[in-house]
């Protein structure tokens, strides 16, 4: 929510009027979600790059509660500002203005060129102030909706943003889902937390109650609520932050205040920042606009449980790119992932990834994890329309990681070919566990599925969006959540279900969210590996994927081709096939499998 | 920090005078730590039970910011105002006024009957105001040791405190360490987070920045800061609760604010309690003693490092029990965890426990979690002056768990005689994964030692503590953090390492923390256990501590005594001992341990 930080403080713009900002009237009055309608509305907006001859490049950037239009520096005018997304929007970035034609607005109720209770109200030739009506987000996306039909573009390829901006983007797919490819959202939630909603409030109780507030009529006496909105401005600041954010900045010179000219107290160096961050806010905010934004966010509401986001959610028919951030505690993680799930359980194609950051909710507008974020938005907008097989480095099906349990194979995984032999062409399928998603990638280039790989490591996600797939970032150890009974036709669990901590739960999980499942696992009743134990008195070890020692193996079940037909069998879970495999002859095994198989694929179903 | 509920606001007192206020003069001048002294300093303070006739059962309680001397209802005496802490304090409770006297008094600067900014200046004859000088916590507990001199008492049996109250006992123990036998502090650490400063900052400059306030000199004008002081209670009363308990209790209804008159904004239904919870502060609180009490919150710092707190603790002399709360984030269990550390670097008795709740940092003040942490304190309170071995229950060596890996003896455990035998009288302990410290009471009755238990689980604290043992409550998976090199002559960790995820880090930690380490590990290179693979094609179960299956043991680590005869070599650690045992036979192993020992016994050190 605010791009400054206390060493880069005197380069941020002040009030000054931006250039390039263009101006766009709403023809006709506006009607309004909460009751009454604006007449004569005004956007003020800003492009970066060229629209293309198909229309069809265009991605909308909507800013938080106290960005504007201007997104980022314009190519080639060196003199202007900086933007507020300089990192993320400009040439060869991960929003690349060499090829997408970006839009950005000025959000309704705004104080900076679009119409709000700055404005002067043409009714009455005077400002509006507190006249101002209640605006929602909703309204804002409505006046967008009107631009990106001013601009002659039919459908965007994308509408990206964070927080507040990031509702807007989710609005925009419920409401308008055939005006758009995909969405991004950054550190945005379906509604807010209690906990956020009650900052704001004391946030807008600190405004309404300065007495130079005048119930909002502060502009026709020429005064403002100055100290009212540089307290709600302090607030919010200390929620953008995270505790280990501001214990790095100020825990070593706790005592040590900036010098500078302000009423607030500036007894602690982390009480001078914040009265500069209140104190520089003031010079460019309106308290009135803040109050009617901090208000839209906080009536914002497409629920707060995956069922419920599902039921809003239902609309939208776009691909989705969700992002939070680890430190993030007024937009937390939770809540992306309960999107994520609604999404899931929608059926729609979406990627996620909980951006592992210390930054808070500043996170996406900070440079510190930005080839993360930044990497995942430029691969998701590069194959946001793109839904045709990509070439596959044939590597990945051999060397990424050595899956015989005796070493890396020379030759194609067998396990690959055998588990993408027993799924039907066109068949959905969640890969748990995927990795780079090397099996889904060969799925995909045999026959375009419904594809969704799951794992836990952020570097297989923005691998796995690299390559087209989408994939969402989750510990297998806390089971599938929320996602719907039978939604794929398979799910796949491939060499993970050894290093699982609650077998039980997973395999439970796996057969109610999957029509079948597919599972293999290393037999460890392998005569080789029961030689080990027996001949030697150690704990097995191979090249292959027993490499490591019995103290920092991640494989910490052990288990046979007849223990786990045990487990099934005491379950009352239908085998539909076994296959065992010799991996290190590249063969199926047919007869005393549980002794000379080391591995075996199961197809199992509730 | 506030014992308010939204449904119990009615019963809270509000600002009369309560009876059994007792107040006591300090003789002489208070010089200031901050410079500058005060005259005439009185002090409100409130008793409960009868002191004895050692005059050793005395105990201090220290309120938190909002809190006064009226710490629980007095005996016999329905008519009077609840008291903050009547959950904790009074007959057959965890603090017994049945036979402990009881003893809370209002904290300098407060506005509760001790002198404060509400307090006439001898010196003008008019009350303080703005003029009160800066006090600090280390003034507040230099008052209180004089009203416990001028009481008579020369030692108190302990000094317990929350939140601010907490600062003040770990002050007693520093400043006063032959002046109490111990110390319990819950929810309370070394020194504010940034993040906690910041939000006392901003609620401070709301206070400040109110017209109403007149430079601190609106008693003089009639007036008062109520919108500033209701806006930092509000921002205070947010930080008190946790994200999911404000979820849990307006979630549902969000859209429903209580019908209340106020200025402020009512409009969601959190606002209309924290409006609620301001105005209702107001009528109880003077704003400058808040702003006092505040920041002197905020200048408390005995450090933020282990080391740094260890070096200011270096003075005490006492047996400590420290409580956290999960849910806290105000004062995160981070903090008392880095306490707890120093103390152990100390080599000070300490037991800790982070008490599971939802409650935030008001769980020490609510019923929700009584049972854990009354039954904490009362257990601590029973021992605190008791170095004494206590009978242990017999059954607990045998029963309480089935450690042979074939099943429940009816002997005792060899194991745990073994290792008794191991372990020179008089030397230091640390044991790892304490369970309900049977072999630690076991040792204890043999001869005083210095002795520790450490385990993930609460139950198991509590009950360690009704023994009288110190325990810790830690993740062993998280490693020994900052305990000191050579801490403990010995460290034990039984029959736990097969169930650890990072042995090589645990293994290091030992090492370090402990002259020498005593480990014990079923064998799996066991015969028995070697045939069930071999024979069967399964993986080994039996009644013992094998009697998990695959898909449900805790233990996830296979290794035999070769295994860890070779993982000591390749580290160049030192094996003093090595005992196999038969548990089934109850005897040593001489021959081919690694084939006919089930359990074995290591003594190691770097």
């Amino acid at each position: 929510m605010t791009e400054d930080t206390f060493q880069s403080s005197d380069s941020v713009r002040s009030g000054r009027p931006l250039k390039h900002v263009q101006t766009f009237p709403i023809d006709g009055p506006l009607p309004l979600e909460m009751g009454g309608e604006l007449h004569g509305v005004v956007v003020a907006y800003e492009t970066y790059g060229e629209l293309n001859a198909a229309r069809d490049n265009a991605i909308l950037v909507c800013h938080a509660i106290s960005g504007d239009s201007h997104v980022a520096r314009h190519d080639g005018d060196d003199g202007d500002e900086p933007g507020w997304w300089d990192l993320v929007v400009g040439p060869g970035k991960a929003i690349d203005t060499d090829r997408y034609f970006v839009i950005c607005s000025n959000v309704l109720g705004g104080c900076r060129g679009t119409t709000g209770p700055g404005s002067v109200n043409p009714a009455t030739g005077r400002r509006y102030g507190a006249d101002f009506p209640t605006v929602t987000e909703g309204d804002m996306v409505e006046v967008e909706r009107r631009l990106v039909d001013g601009l002659g573009i039919d459908r965007l390829l994308a509408v990206v943003g964070g927080s507040m901006g990031g509702h807007q983007a989710l609005l925009w797919a419920t409401r308008f889902p055939d005006r758009l490819r995909g969405v991004v959202t950054l550190a945005t939630s379906t509604r807010l937390t209690t906990q956020a909603l009650a900052f704001d409030i004391v946030g807008r109780n600190a405004i309404r109650r300065d007495p130079d507030f005048k119930g909002g009529r502060y502009l026709d006496e020429d005064t403002a609520p100055a100290v009212g909105l540089a307290l709600a401005r302090m607030l919010g600041h200390i929620t953008y932050l995270s505790p280990e954010g501001m214990r790095a900045k100020f825990g070593a010179n706790r005592l040590s205040p900036r010098e500078m000219d302000t009423e607030f107290e500036k007894q602690f160096s982390v009480g001078s920042y914040l009265a500069h961050q209140g104190n520089k806010f003031v010079e460019r905010f309106d308290a009135n606009s803040y109050i009617r934004l901090s208000l839209a966010m906080d009536l914002f509401d497409l629920g707060d449980t995956p069922e419920k986001i599902a039921a809003n959610l239902r609309p939208a028919s776009c691909r989705w790119l969700v992002i939070s951030f680890t430190s993030d505690w007024l937009f937390p993680p939770s809540q992306s992932q309960d999107l994520v799930r609604a999404l899931v359980a929608l059926g729609q194609p979406v990627s996620y990834c909980n951006v592992v950051s210390s930054c808070g909710h500043d996170a996406f507008l900070l440079p510190d994890e930005l080839p993360v974020y930044g990497g995942l938005i430029g691969a998701f907008l590069e194959n946001v329309t793109d839904d045709s097989p990509k070439a596959v480095e044939d590597d990945d099906l051999y060397v990424l990681s050595p899956e015989s349990i005796f070493g890396a194979l020379r030759r194609p995984r067998i396990d690959y070919d055998q588990i993408g032999r027993l799924i039907e062409p066109g068949a959905s399928v969640l890969d748990l566990g995927c990795g780079r998603g090397s099996f889904l990638a060969k799925l995909r280039q045999d026959r375009a599925r419904k594809l969704l790989g799951l794992d836990i490591h952020e570097g297989n996600i923005l691998y796995c969006l690299q390559r087209g797939l989408d994939a969402v970032q989750a510990d297998l150890n806390s089971g599938l959540g929320t996602f719907p009974d039978g939604r794929f036709d398979y799910v796949v669990l491939s060499q993970t279900l050894q290093s699982v901590r609650d077998v039980e739960q997973l395999v439970r999980e796996m057969l109610r969210v999957g029509r079948r499942s597919v599972v293999s696992f290393p037999n460890f009743a392998y005569y080789k590996l029961r030689e080990m134990l027996l001949g030697e008195g150690r704990s097995p070890v191979s090249s292959g994927i027993l490499r490591h020692e019995w103290y920092n193996t991640p494989n910490i079940r052990f288990f046979s081709i007849t223990d786990f037909e045990d487990f099934c069998a005491k379950r009352g879970i239908t085998v539909h096939e076994r296959l065992a495999l010799d991996t290190e002859m590249g063969r199926l095994v047919e007869e005393d499998a549980n002794r000379l198989a080391d591995m075996a694929i199961f197809v199992i179903s509730k």
